[in-house]
């Protein structure tokens, strides 16, 4: 036996995996970064406890939509990953499907919102939204909102008019925003959320205990996952804090998939910058959260995870990956469940008297 | 001046209002209980943790409905009195309504479940609810449930195969119900959500503290205002625990309200009993936090509730009330409004691989 390999053998029943670990790790390193314990700033906001409350309500709040029944939370549901199970997306009701809903849960880190990233930062996000009926923004694949800009000039007062007439709101508006004589506005109703959205991270998930030096927090198969996924090339596009959410790639770069991926009358990218390079590309969703959030890419095609990969490979990397190395991958993936945010939730005030619509 | 006038000052400035309130109480004590600050027990179940937890999980699922998006939680939401604020039952999406929806906060101590009383208790609420789509429920004015015997057992069969193929609920349903040898059942879900539900109790309202003796807890205009609601006759009707809930009442008895709050095609409890006497008899609401519980009736017809206060005078009683005596009976009113539970969201289990549906 050489000395080399003693060397080996000690140190696996003397270190264990802590030896074999260090070199993964500082790869691992370069790529990806853990999520941090604490909420990020919003550059220009300060997160008050007024404005996460008020925040906070308005993400629950069913009377923001035009019919009074759709919240944030029924879609960004923060009991299933932040996401809707496919419900209106996807699955079965696929007929109302626009694009699979994004997780919130740590959207903060993304680069922009939306799978065509037409929305720089979450304010926008929520204020695009909201406007929308979501509904009828669902049969559009998302892409140019259905109101027309008289119409969501209005839509936008009632709103404002629906929260001036509800006495607690007032209140906690003014709460929000003491500095501001008119504090019930449009605008803060995406500063507020926004801000709330802020808060719904993800901390602590294996992947990121073991990042930071944990060798037990991930299995030997996670391991070996993690290997796969640098070494077969996944990472050039899920990288960062939210492997993935820091670019756009075009899907089918390789290989196009079938259309129940990729139907051809969505461009994704290109409704945007109207750039012929963007056609077909998205936003690399996060996969922060994975194991969660099915169904899978912006149809919602399949609930399956190892599908997924296997078919990333084929369309994204022109590989064939086998049963084994697609177990390992989404084993690895599994690692990034975080802590779920514990969210109290909030007691909305009444509307009462004649209605203010 | 008389002795007895000297001696009502002095009552007055030494013991204040604890003597004129002693006489009130002793009446209201007769006619009223407080909530408890436990949850009651449901005969024959014991409220578990693990059978809590499921029942909360169950609760807020939206893939217990047909189409994945309702949960109990949407129409019975507990940000907003555990009701929709009108929204599918009322206010401007009238033309989906059906009967408003009933609050699940202290539902646990109605007589029975429903407008018109035709589910014994909460499980039996639950099941008939969620077997019903219920958006098409909501069609049908609470009447007969629109869905066929063949089809009600297939869409039962339907819930139970979806979650016996998540991994998560199997878990949960097998801590639950740890003495059966096949848990995840479709009574179990009833019954998991019922001792849930029996937990949505809202103690220490402002007239609780009063009752049990804390004379500052109701203001004088509120006192003034249950001296009115007793005397004037509401108590008839609403009393007990729940103040309401504990009988039915035909709306309308004195003078038949218009069309808007008595549509002429819902028979009420007539539907459930087919006794003429029950031609538009309805279970008398609890007026427990009604404060959030707009729009009121039925219909869900107002959301005023001093025109609520003054339709129940005509309608039930043949009396007008002056404004300031309805003032004051919603001024008592206010004062039901308990302590709102304090709800963590659960986390569901992720729905993953082929779908089971």
């Amino acid at each position: 036996m050489r000395l080399s390999s003693i060397v080996f053998l000690v140190a696996l029943l003397v270190g264990g995996p802590a030896f074999a670990d260090a070199g993964l790790r500082d790869r691992a390193k370069e790529l990806f970064q853990p999520i941090p314990s604490a909420p990020p700033a919003i550059p220009g906001e300060t997160a008050t406890p007024e404005k996460l409350a008020l925040g906070k309500m308005l993400y629950f709040e069913p009377r923001l939509s035009e019919t009074h029944d759709i919240s944030c939370a029924d879609c960004h549901n923060l009991s299933m990953g932040g996401v809707d199970g496919g419900a209106l997306s996807g699955g079965h009701n696929a007929q109302l499907a626009g694009r699979e809903v994004l997780t919130v849960l740590n959207a903060i880190f993304n680069k922009a919102q939306y799978w065509d990233g037409r929305a720089a930062d979450l304010s926008d996000q929520v204020v695009n939204s909201v406007m929308a009926n979501p509904k009828a923004m669902l049969k559009t694949r998302g892409g140019p909102m259905p109101i027309n800009p008289t119409e969501h000039a209005a839509a936008k007062q009632r709103a404002v008019e629906l929260f001036k007439g509800i006495p607690g709101y007032v209140a906690a508006f003014k709460l929000a925003f003491p500095e501001q004589s008119d504090p019930v506005a449009y605008a803060n109703i995406g500063r507020a959320i926004a801000l709330f959205e802020a808060t719904l991270i993800t901390p602590d998930a294996p992947f990121d205990r073991w990042l930071k030096g944990d060798d037990q927090a991930l299995s030997d198969a996670q391991k070996d996952g993690l290997k796969l996924f640098i070494d077969k090339g996944c990472v050039t596009c899920h990288n960062g804090v939210n492997v993935g959410g820091g670019m756009y790639a075009r899907f089918g770069v390789v290989k196009q998939p079938s259309a129940e991926f990729l139907p051809p009358d969505d461009w994704g990218r290109y409704a945007v910058t109207k750039a012929i390079a963007d056609k077909y590309a998205f936003k690399v969703p996060s996969l922060r959260n994975v194991e969660l959030t099915a169904p899978y890419f912006h149809t919602g095609a399949t609930f399956d995870l190892k599908k997924a990969v296997a078919l990333m490979g084929e369309s994204q990397l022109g590989i064939e990956l086998g049963a084994d190395e697609t177990d390992k991958i989404v084993a690895f993936l599994d690692s990034l469940t975080g802590r779920q945010p514990e969210v109290v939730l909030p007691i909305l005030p009444p509307r009462t008297g004649p209605p203010a619509l």
